[in-house]
């Protein structure tokens, strides 16, 4: 099936039943965040990309809100990318992204709930061209996490990788794009020890070989989004 | 004990081991989401109340975020509105507040995960003195619930309340807040029937009853906060 991006007029490609569908758009970290999971828990599924600057009637109509990640299964749709992976690890049991223990998956849902102060931080240092303002925010969001990483050991999910992973990774792997406009904000060995090595090993995961771009693909979509003309199907 | 606030300076009160404690403000509408939990539950707990003006060094070693509510057992500690109930839920399994099929819990999460647009609507609805485009954002993200509760009967959880009827009920108790400043945008049984039917059997409740203010007491809190000087033990 093409990975080519669907636009409005396109007709809906059929859905056979039983089968997993995601809606995604190749450089969108939140559906990154469902395709980790899906990769990680070796979930069969097909990808149908989405034009999200000319939207189909069709995936409107699967999600009011125009976002993706989307699921589809037979007549069941599931939407918000942290809503589509726990409706995954409930469905799909194998290879468990939560803590067993109540009170762990709540520190756990502590991390996850608040991430949102990460990606504000990281657009907000992108989009001001390198501010020493967004920096220091950024930074200053970034050390729960670098405190976290050190209190659970190679990943935020201890010896093998959780939900609080696959959700933070997307931006992480963008951290080339945030080099090149805020150098004096990088990630580095000296400034974040434990996600500079989280960040190596994360690299190494097949879920993220399987989902990731190197940073000149990630730059050249950024350049194409901000010139107001996303390149959806740039390096097809 | 004593329902009054703690502020900065105020000694730590201490806890006996395997006591559940929550750390509230009366008038803030997330830590209801999390004692509307504990009354539904019929979990006991105590309540600390704490002054979010001078916030005691022991309230902020403990949330370091600074904001209710926030649950503490023993060495426990939990906070963010959403996962101390999602905890509550998890642990003291009696009146589940979820469905127990994936896909129908999935479809609350969507419900769930998108609710700060009402909650982020009502605000500006409220700071803008109800202009109209606030006015009408507000209407446009309520649509949602008043389709879902159609769908679903009596509550968003059907015959009973659900996470997600605990989650938004906060904002609705305070309707009247609303109706003063912008009188434009009230919530009837002509525009929202269903949320208008649902509003007076949610404060039929016990956990309602117990944990709710009147509009009066709400708009003499809100009075304060706008003031610069909420007055967080307003009727004690």
């Amino acid at each position: 099936m093409s990975l080519k991006s669907h636009a409005k007029g396109s007709p809906y490609p059929s859905l056979s039943p039983g089968t997993l569908r995601i809606y995604s758009m190749r450089f969108c970290p939140f559906a990154q965040r469902t395709r980790l999971v899906l990769e990680h828990k070796k979930i069969p599924h097909e990808t149908i990309n989405v034009d999200l600057k000319k939207k189909p009637d069709w995936f409107l109509e699967r999600n009011p809100l125009g976002l993706v990640p989307v699921l589809e299964k037979t007549d069941q749709v599931v939407y918000e990318s942290l809503v589509c992976d726990d409706y995954l690890d409930q469905v799909y049991p194998d290879f468990p992204l939560y803590p067993q223990d109540a009170y762990k998956k709540a520190r756990d849902g502590i991390l996850l709930e608040t991430f949102s102060q990460v990606t504000t931080a990281w657009y907000k240092l992108l989009s001001s061209g390198g501010s020493d303002e967004a920096g220091e925010k950024f930074f200053s969001v970034l050390k729960t996490y670098e405190t976290a990483l050190g209190d659970r050991g190679e990943f935020f999910g201890g010896a093998t990788p959780s939900m609080l992973d696959f959700t933070a990774w997307p931006w992480f792997e963008r951290s080339g794009v945030l080099e090149k406009v805020a150098p004096k904000y990088a990630i580095t060995e000296s400034n974040f020890p434990n996600i500079a090595a989280w960040q190596k090993r994360m690299f190494e995961l097949p879920a993220v070989k399987a989902t990731m771009f190197d940073t000149e693909s990630h730059l050249r979509f950024f350049a194409s989004y901000k010139a107001g003309a996303p390149d959806y199907d740039y390096g097809l």
